[in-house]
């Protein structure tokens, strides 16, 4: 099996995702600079993948930084944080991974330097392990509201190609198939950048779960043949609210879902809550190049100069989302007392 | 100003659809079969225009075909005629045309041979030039429902590159812009084929008219956040209640229009609509193939072996549509009423 991102001695080794599926290949970073370039390139993407990976850049930056005194070690680490924070505005793993290595240089700032390395490696580390455990509880936790046999349209990819392991809304699909549910999945292809087809359809496939590639503009007349009963998507941000940034389509799917009576779940790691934004009119929106819309495979499906609407997410109301599937338990409607009441709870302890 | 097909004594001359924007290329279908390839291949696709294209493949085929007595044209003709009606099944206009030409060659069948050669060019020409009269009274028909100022969101291509000149959607948009109107148009790129970003915004441009090419995914986002005060698309076929089939995704566009409270109006020449068809379940859709989805430019973007959905076309149910544009006026619900009354009223006349 693939690993999407993984600590080794000689840096960050990463799945190349802008070649799959055509090539299976893996990029090793040897500096921070590196990871936060694969972050911007979408090499690696996918809010949970994203949050660790910047803290395995961070550890590598720290690592390989200069300095036998904590003051030089810290302004090392702002640096890389401030490399890494800019790298993609909208999910909000990234900032809740920078938060969870700060705390922890700060926790050891009075130890030797070297010691301090040590433990921001190891703290990295046990951050990928921590999501691949949530994951599995998120399945387990999801597996439920999965139908026993049917069609589960998922959009983008939120499944291993996006965390460390396992995924979130196709970890729930897994929880489920491992159950003995009878799955097809329905995935959206996802444009611009093609995640559903490209990395959703190569991973479920690997696993031999029946999928169906679809076109984006397919989803409503698959939903008014019958053809899917439930959806399941990841997340970005969620704001206390409930509201769900994710994958542009995201919105669009959780309408078409409504209107034909479908339940629209979010499947996401509680670090992917974000209780200090209110609401999604809050969330900030990554617009990416026009270029990802105007060519594909370097040819141009679109006349020289045309103006281009590329944001990468967009925000669905918490009125569209039937479940919020976290490792910690499904947070129902109305959000703010459910996240609250989850955010409470104890983190899921990796045995 | 290119044409998107016309008829020369060497043949029925084509823009080559599949190669636009890149290329402005022209292809000359010198028999019947050449004309039937290039609507099956989409080298000229649309509705009114594969009517009009099958009407002068009919001609090219006659005008062509050895006998001297009618019933060896008549057997050349039948042969024709099954050759065109399998090339697409969706489009009525396709269908439309054919009776036409059958009810002029019947018409004819007294006459000499190269008399009804002759003629059956000259009607294929005259549905040419009705065309484009039926698209410009569609223009003047739809303008007043266009905003004086704001978005227009379109689907596919319902222009001057889907009929003989001026479009049935973006004639509507090109006759509100003519009367004045400030009309920003927003282009649903439309996957798998891309007629929005290949051709919309390629014959928008030439016109001068403000486009944004966005992923059909990004449709909702563009609702939501106050960009589209109005929708408008084509139709392939109307059925006697007013459902609509169209491109695929067009279901889509609809649902979500309604869930914003914006006007989805269709734009289509009479012929287009289906009174023999009583709803939008007995409209045959086809499908196409996988590969347009898995490969974009030669590249596959899709694992191997992945199974696919290519409807060409979905069902717009009645209930979404605002109003029905057409060259004898604008039906508004209930469509059984009001496309029967249209059906009564005279078609339109070229001066």
């Amino acid at each position: 099996m693939f690993k999407t991102l993984e600590w080794t001695d000689e840096g960050v080794r990463l799945i190349d995702q802008t070649r799959l599926p055509a090539e299976e290949s893996y990029l090793t970073c040897a500096t921070y600079e590196d990871v936060a370039d694969a972050i911007r390139r979408m090499v690696v993407r996918g809010a949970p993948a994203i949050g660790v990976a910047a803290a395995m850049g961070i550890a590598l930056g720290l690592r390989d930084a200069e300095g036998d005194h904590v003051s030089e070690l810290r302004r090392k680490f702002d640096e890389i944080c401030e490399t890494m924070a800019e790298t993609r505005p909208t999910a909000v793993n990234l900032f809740w991974a920078i938060r969870r290595m700060r705390a922890r240089f700060e926790a050891l700032s009075d130890e030797p330097v070297e010691r301090i390395r040590r433990e921001l490696v190891a703290e990295a580390q046990r951050m990928y392990l921590e999501d691949i455990a949530a994951n599995e509880a998120m399945g387990r936790n999801g597996a439920v509201l999965m139908p026993s046999a049917g069609g589960v349209l998922t959009h983008c990819n939120a499944g291993a190609l996006a965390t460390c392991g396992y995924g979130t809304a196709l970890g729930v699909i897994r929880a489920a198939v491992e159950g003995g549910k009878k799955i097809h999945v329905y995935a959206d292809e996802t444009r611009p950048f093609l995640q559903g087809s490209r990395l959703t359809a190569w991973e479920l496939q690997k696993d031999g779960i029946p999928t169906t590639v679809i076109a984006d503009n397919m989803a409503g007349a698959m939903m008014s043949q019958g053809k899917v009963a439930a959806v399941v998507v990841g997340a970005d941000r969620i704001a206390a609210n409930g509201d769900v940034a994710n994958k542009i389509g995201t919105y669009t799917v959780a309408v078409l879902a409504r209107e034909h009576g479908i339940p629209f779940y979010v499947a996401a790691p509680f670090s992917t809550v974000d209780l200090d934004t209110p609401d999604g009119s809050r969330i900030p929106i990554e617009q990416r190049a026009s270029r990802e819309v105007t060519h594909i495979a370097g040819k141009p499906v679109a006349p020289e100069g045309v103006k281009v609407e590329n944001p990468a997410f967009d925000v669905t109301p918490a009125k569209y989302v039937a479940g919020i599937i976290t490792e910690r338990g499904v947070a129902r409607p109305p959000y703010e007392e459910s996240l609250k009441q989850l955010a409470e709870a104890a983190t899921v302890e990796i045995s």
